[in-house]
């Protein structure tokens, strides 16, 4: 197995999808073991670092990558497998920048109102217990939350010689920012140009669904993957899949859209794994489909259709890719 | 206690929230055994029974009720605690309605493609296994799924004078069409009008999150219902609790809106039980709150901002309402 | 010709459209000479009456009427022509009332940030000029604006049995706050119970497309009509018929949706007065149509499609009714 | 005066804003006399050519440029005047794209329905009555409609290293698809880079506000731009202004927000000429603006703000930039 450790320096950050050169070519079947900054680059690290003194606009959410994958061509399928995502650093940090968040107006929801202050908030990581610490600032409140990390960005680079900031999710992934992107899913995408150029980073030590105020515990990661290439079947939208669930991620606005999208593209799926028609697919997620929401704070908000596969007859999606991939990972 | 057995003739059935005359009136404290129709009115019985020639629209969604609540009055909180669901016919349906449904265009969203064929689907219950039986029709796949029954539609009328047909989910309730009305809930709402004159229907032997065609599992329901008033503290939107979780549900379009709503009230519900101010509150539901969606396909959409209780302090809002009824719904 | 004079005294205000009994029964043919007062109810006379200590909410938008229109039947189409608007007192008022508008977060589009301040605005009627004084408070700016007398609510009873508040639009007419509602139009609206039971009210001395901060130059009115009604025909939406336009006005959320409710009900009266297939009157409204918003800051909001007489053959829609009544107002 | 006169061939065509090298470097000051190819590269000519058989997707909106204006820098407030638009070919075309268009579902609002059918209208060109001739195909219907010649697309390379197709509108510029866009108009565009590289095609021979089905009257186009440079001052969302209008076009989804941006820039506007507060220029807008829709189709959708000169104080924005280019234009 082919294995490529890569921790870049800040002069390699990628801080788009497309239009950036390879760090690497690598073979399908390479174990990648990366180091991804945290959104804000480190530099959030108390609670009196403010974004607009501390961060570079929009030089945020720098990205791993992007990775050449030899003979992978447009309308092909590429595999991603999450091995394992551990957190790099001894503290997370989230925080509100103005005119930013899923609860404030923004440069698009474009309203008169003043601005919510700037506030971060600095999640101490602890370890063993498997936790990080919310401190509140206006009582004296602490809670221990469980660690649940999380990638908020995987994508390849978009069709039509597009570039996209490494801040939107769209068809081509990117800045997703679903709980669903964590450790033993595999995640599906389709190729747009030759050698896919994937990259990854926003780790989230964790993150609510909706990802409110539009960061969530960010924090620099560890990054083991496993990276395949199936010829053909590129899904119009990202796919995951995990032991228990199949999932599509659809990225829009308004949100219904986002959602319609993920939903749409998980009916296809239904066709190409059992043969039902769209209304039957239509009726069947009508009553079997999880809908927890992605993020609602991005350039495009995202939303998740989710099959729990105890409910669907077996099936092995793109010949068995996801459970080939567990085993590789749990030989490692 | 106060007992009241209840199943009204089709002439009773109740089509809007406000407007009509209550049917009952009974104290705080009252236990209500009902019986609901499905949406459908019992009439969608065989896979040929269509929309258009067996409903008799816009009479879908009947309505058992409204109770008027002694005591009640304009700021206060009804809680309305789900005892029990039980299915009350041995098969449920689920159906697409032309214009009418998430994947769809629709009276609003106002598209010029032809509407999608009408199609009933029919699920035989088997009781013994708890279950309901998928049937597709373009294939010969049958799937077994577990009952979850849910009620559709819980609603008060609404302020200012308004009636609202029993399709649309609003600041009031009604029609949210969410999978967390279910048995060991308690459901807050705030009264608008004197009795509160709250109905209950639009029973669900179950649904996925976003009701995506329309039409949940519809089928009539055995409904077993506490009813209790807490004088003030009408929330904004409709609260449920759980033993598990905190949950508010918002209802409006575009989605991120009804997602709004439903944050915002959490955030405020944060501040009257933890003193946490708004922006501690944003932070928490950023990094703690599920988001599952309820609704996609109604006049209104509707969404959840869900909080499990195990990440937060203990708390027993309303004066330990929920925890008070459980232990009486454990006593009957 | 019978001739109706009315005056409402407060009492007799309607402050929903449905769930009142008529003031009036009149025959289609009927003039109407009537008085409306300002959204307000003329509560805000000066810069320093602002909204929420001198509104009483929701009571705001009252109405003059219902009417009941003798033999008038659901499926109907009642015909209004605005023969004349003109300003009853000498001053209009608009005001920024918290959380409404167009520029902030709103009960639905709910936020976190602080509310925009309250701020009332009096424009002096120059009747000689025919103008309104548009006087600034931060600079010693004023504007002459010229009189352009609408009514923000023109409305039937909803249908299913609803009562809707006077301030929502949507397929009953209602609020739909459109400068296209102006003397010499003819206003079509489909009949949803018998005697329509219509009312008019929220007369604007003028307003931008969209109405922006919620609440146009508001003002007292004096409203004369003249009722007539068509067997069948009832349209989908509110149609608006003037010598130089024919205009659909749709109401929904998100806002795409109002206008698509509008361009497909266009498209459908393209088909009736010319035979156009749907595709041909997509076509056709896609180089011909103006499309200039109405409100952006309703319950719902309201877009218009706007196509010119002047690119079109000649037609007279509904047997010529505009045209009629046209003459009809102008022998008055 | 520097004078450029360009025709890309084929292989010169830009399909991206940004990411694309200057085809001319240009001084402040230059005119240019361009050729730009229509929408579909020429290749609907007759009412049997289909998009599906004869176009290259995505290869559609072909852009003239991009151009490299020297001394333009990021902040800077690039002035493009339209001198002349005129038509290039006898004919123009327009034709419904499967699952693109405002009144259909796509990639994005995905739905189950089947997709509209492909139809293609062309349109003849007669100059000397200055009309291009609609032909119905389901009747004998044909009318005469005016040339109302307009570029779709306009815009500069966007910031952040993005890179956007040609079918996208937003803060750059680019396929706004508004009407507004015509001879006399003066374009106000932020520059993100170095030279701005700004280009411009889609020409349209005329185009209703919505731009409905997704296409104009696309022809091919002669274009005389004025090309000139203002430091600083670049504004948040393209701006236009005529001897009649200051406007401003936003672009988002929902189209709320597209409106929402037009006017909160103008609120802008408004305050950098008059001095006007936000609440002051709140109330202004509210009463004055027309609000016509440019595109409900595109990836974003577009909206203007739009205010009447006559109804504003004098003034000349950007030291009269337009008056001076308005000069410049009368004396070629």
């Amino acid at each position: 197995m082919d294995v490529v450790d890569y921790t870049p320096t800040p002069e390699q950050y990628a801080w788009t999808f497309g239009g950036v050169a390879p760090s690497h070519r690598i073979k399908p079947g390479t174990l990648l073991r990366l180091w991804t900054d945290d959104a804000f680059c480190g530099r959030l690290r108390d609670v009196t670092d403010l974004p607009s003194a501390s961060l570079n606009m929009p030089y945020v959410n720098p990205q791993t990558g992007p990775f050449h994958v030899e003979g992978a061509e447009p309308g092909d399928t590429l595999a991603l497998h999450i091995v394992d995502l551990t957190p790099a650093r001894g503290w997370g940090a989230s925080t509100t920048i103005p005119l930013f968040g899923g609860l404030t107006g923004t440069d698009r929801t474009a309203l008169l109102q003043d601005p919510l202050p700037e506030q971060t908030w600095i999640y101490e990581v602890n370890s063993d217990r498997g936790t990080v610490e919310f401190a509140a600032q206006s009582t004296d409140l602490t809670l221990e939350l469980p660690i649940a990390p999380m990638l908020g960005t995987v994508g390849v680079a978009p069709a039509a010689g597009e570039a996209r900031s490494s801040l939107v999710p769209d068809v081509f992934g990117g800045n997703m920012d679903t709980p669903e992107m964590k450790p033993g899913v595999t995640c599906y995408l389709g190729v747009n140009v030759d050698g896919a150029l994937f990259s990854v980073g926003d780790g989230h030590y964790r993150q609510g669904e909706g990802e409110s105020c539009g960061t969530a515990v960010e924090g620099a990661m560890h990054v083991t993957l496993l990276v395949d290439l199936i010829k053909g079947g590129g899904p119009a939208w990202p796919r995951i899949e995990s032991d228990e669930y199949l999932t599509v991620i659809g990225s829009s606005r308004p949100l219904e859209d986002a959602w319609r999208a993920s939903q749409v593209d998980m009916i296809r799926w239904l066709g190409e794994l059992y043969g039902l028609d769209a209304m039957d697919g239509y009726q069947l997620v009508t009553q079997i489909s999880e809908s927890p929401l992605a993020n609602v704070c991005d350039a495009n908000y995202s939303a998740a259709t989710k099959l729990p596969k105890t409910l669907l007859p077996a099936a092995d999606p793109y010949d068995a890719m996801h459970r080939s991939l567990r085993e590789q990972a749990a030989a490692l």
